[in-house]
């Protein structure tokens, strides 16, 4: 085993050689109305939407959101962008279910509220405290700002359908659980 | 706008530079019992554990995996581990809330049953029938086989809390949504 993974019941001695290849592409999130969150996606943490699909049918839409360095090789061709989409690690896809952003009181579970069960997703930011005034800038809630609680140097906030997201710097936190 | 991006109600025309550097870094799921995750993840998905964090006065322990495709650097020391992992895309963090697992009735919810929210997360596999036959060999139970419903060579299975783990390879989904 290598020296950098930890040695804990249950863990594997070694990834099996059936393994290799396996990515962890996405995480999905149900959102209420894509509007929203395509804003809050896209213009507070700059994602860009890869592909959207349509399932008239069965009466939802998919959204595949990326965080772009800027370099990538991104395909024109939208059935070579969905591959190269699912080929990728730190994709979130949103499914809109149709008509529920024309339900006022329509709200998603956000996992920390009972029951419990998804926690949060996280980015990762180069300078924690120019991210905090950027977020800050656009009036994103908080349920934990950097300086607050046990853990500091780590902010969660709300996305608009009340999931939780995790900001970090990575330098910041190499202490943590120490 | 880069022409690989959609163009749709909401969407920002550009990534603000204040996300310059912002990564999707990792997505949390509570676990009922780590021995039992950390098995199925480690040995059925091949992830590895590169840092474990206890939290005593929480009473809480965190677990960082990801999926090394082997010719990683990954450093040696605890802090910089993490540092490291803090700065990938693609990891995933298993939370165990100590005592769960001594608790035969306790389950987690899995965001697909009412209420709803978080979906699901996605493994990219680089040859679908072969890793059907792994996930097969392992018992791995399925909420949807590739066959099954209306998608065709998308595979949805269970993690031992219940949470559904999309399985596709990404060339055999190409006109998804078309």
């Amino acid at each position: 085993m290598a020296a950098f993974t930890e040695t804990l019941p249950g863990v594997a001695a070694e990834a099996p050689a059936q393994t290799r290849g396996f990515r962890l592409n996405h995480s999905m999130l149900r959102v209420k109305d894509p509007a929203v969150s395509l804003d809050f996606y896209t213009r507070v943490f700059g994602m860009r939407v890869l592909r959207k699909l349509d399932f008239p049918e069965m009466k939802f839409s998919l959204y595949f959101l990326a965080r772009l360095e800027g370099d990538e090789a991104v395909p024109q061709d939208a059935g070579e962008r969905l591959v190269w989409t699912f080929s990728q690690q730190g994709i979130l896809e949103l499914t809109h279910n149709w008509g529920t952003e024309d339900q006022p009181e329509f709200r998603y579970h956000d996992g920390n509220a009972q029951p419990q069960g998804f926690g949060h997703i996280c980015f990762a930011v180069p300078d924690l405290a120019a991210a905090i005034r950027w977020l800050d800038d656009n009036q994103v809630p908080y349920v934990k700002r950097p300086e607050q609680g046990k853990m500091k140097d780590i902010a969660f906030v709300k996305d608009p359908d009340g999931y939780w997201i995790e900001i970090l710097q990575p330098e910041l936190v190499a202490d943590l659980g120490r």
